[in-house]
């Protein structure tokens, strides 16, 4: 099975490729050969292990993330919002030890200021206004890092990061409120009071978070409970800096399924519908149009 | 040399002992073996480990810290405030093997609403107290978990705790910045910027944390600049969380000589000169001032 051309998403911790055809998905593959744990030097063989047995005597792969990072196989240098998602004259070509592979890497974007930087959600953009051609309004990325983008006439216009993701991973395992949650359970009582009270008062943020300890200590506040309020704090405070971007908008959020509907369930008690795109889809939208413009 | 009584400052992560004599200190021991590191059967050869040259017959042994609390040596139930910082009628008896120990534990804080707890800073306060009898305002004792608190008429009225130090070095060392980052140097107008940005827009915190990140990527921000940067934003988040707390109030510094000339800086920047005390000090004024009363 030989493909047409192959759509890669290789971020930090995990490489994913898929086969195209011209109908679509032929077949599809992963590694844990992320970025992050490869040497320039190692990224081909990473990549052969996975696509290998789709290739022809010359196979397009079009990939985005943080692949094209500093340190990652090749340096795709950033594009300087405002301008569109992806542009197919600003892929960086690789030059590859096996003439089979035709490696072409979407670079990121960044803003001078306040200063910010994306790798692999311009991608997700591109895909999300190729299902929504002339969207106007703001993107929600949430994740790791939190994007949060506002579109105007196909461009980015501008946008803002948030380590909401990575700070709830470190907190709820890392600090001494790992001792006051727990890996799973829920309640969403405590995720809306949480945030609502970081929402009305974002200041507090750092002793409401220690509250949770002494919440548990002695008034015998469950794991479950406040773990949804970590989680509601966090994006509380998130939602209290991004409201300029949120506030009377037309929002759609991207992302993986259970957390997009924290989201939308955040911003509907702000009083806001938002609609939620699968973030794989919009990946492999973005590089499948990516591929019709080179084609073009 | 035998010590009259021993002071004990007994940690999370590792304990001093004091031997004391009528006129003051006569010895000075630690180890590693702090209340984490230990199952309550292992409390008491640690403490023998450091303070066993020390006993006679039959010699008390006042210790204040994490060693009271529920995973530690005995629990020593918290008092809750308002109350005065410590009591010698609730030091908290331990049962050792060795008839020569007599250890009595002091109890930590609580405060029911917000809900918050301390342990072992109630010695400080008490210390400080008897450093300055009649004080009436606020303490800050800035450190992994760093406290403010306000006190009249001797007593505790109300504090609040904020996880500062234990963010910082969370964000510093196991996030996306510490690429950014160093284990050493410092800028202090990166220092004053962080400070004022979270001061003026405590909202905006996860974002400008990213910030971090990218201004080091494009505008090659450096190391320095960008740990005294993150400092300012989280000591700033704390000011402006705590500004109840000093605003137009006395305001003492309890801590570390390096962390508290920061808050001192922090604090001047607001127009407050705050005058600091060293956290040892103290603690062994506090545990002094208890055995006092013990006596009398």
């Amino acid at each position: 099975m030989q493909a047409s051309w192959i759509a890669v998403d290789w971020g930090t911790s995990n490489l994913r490729a898929w086969a195209m055809g011209t109908d679509g998905i032929l077949a599809h593959g992963s590694s844990d050969k992320g970025m992050g744990a490869l040497k320039p030097d190692q990224f081909e063989a990473a990549l052969l292990d996975v696509v290998a047995p789709w290739l022809g005597n010359r196979t397009l792969v079009l990939a985005c993330g943080m692949v094209g990072a500093r340190q990652g196989w090749v340096e795709a240098r950033y594009r300087s919002v405002p301008c569109t998602p992806t542009d197919p004259a600003a892929l960086m070509r690789v030059q590859t030890q096996d003439p089979r592979l035709d490696v072409r890497i979407a670079p990121g974007l960044s803003q001078a200021k306040p200063a910010d930087v994306m790798r692999g959600e311009e991608t997700q953009l591109a895909g999300a206004l190729a299902l929504y051609p002339g969207f106007d309004g703001v993107f929600c990325l949430p994740g790791t890092h939190s994007k949060w983008v506002h579109i105007s006439a196909g461009e980015v216009v501008s946008f803002q990061t948030f380590m909401t993701g990575e700070m709830f991973a470190l907190l709820s395992t890392q600090s001494v409120l790992r001792h006051s949650l727990t890996a799973e359970g829920w309640d969403d009582a405590e995720f809306g009071a949480g945030l609502s009270d970081a929402l009305s008062r974002p200041e507090r943020i750092a002793a409401r978070l220690f509250s949770l300890r002494a919440e548990g200590l002695l008034h015998g506040m469950t794991a479950p409970q406040a773990r949804a309020r970590l989680s509601g704090l966090l994006i509380g405070i998130e939602l209290a800096g991004a409201k300029p971007y949120w506030l009377g908008q037309s929002v759609k959020l991207i992302g993986a399924t259970k957390l997009s509907a924290l989201y939308a369930r955040a911003l509907a008690l702000q009083g806001l519908q938002a609609e939620s795109l699968d973030a794989t889809a919009c990946t492999l939208a973005g590089l499948s149009a990516l591929h019709a413009q080179l084609k073009d």
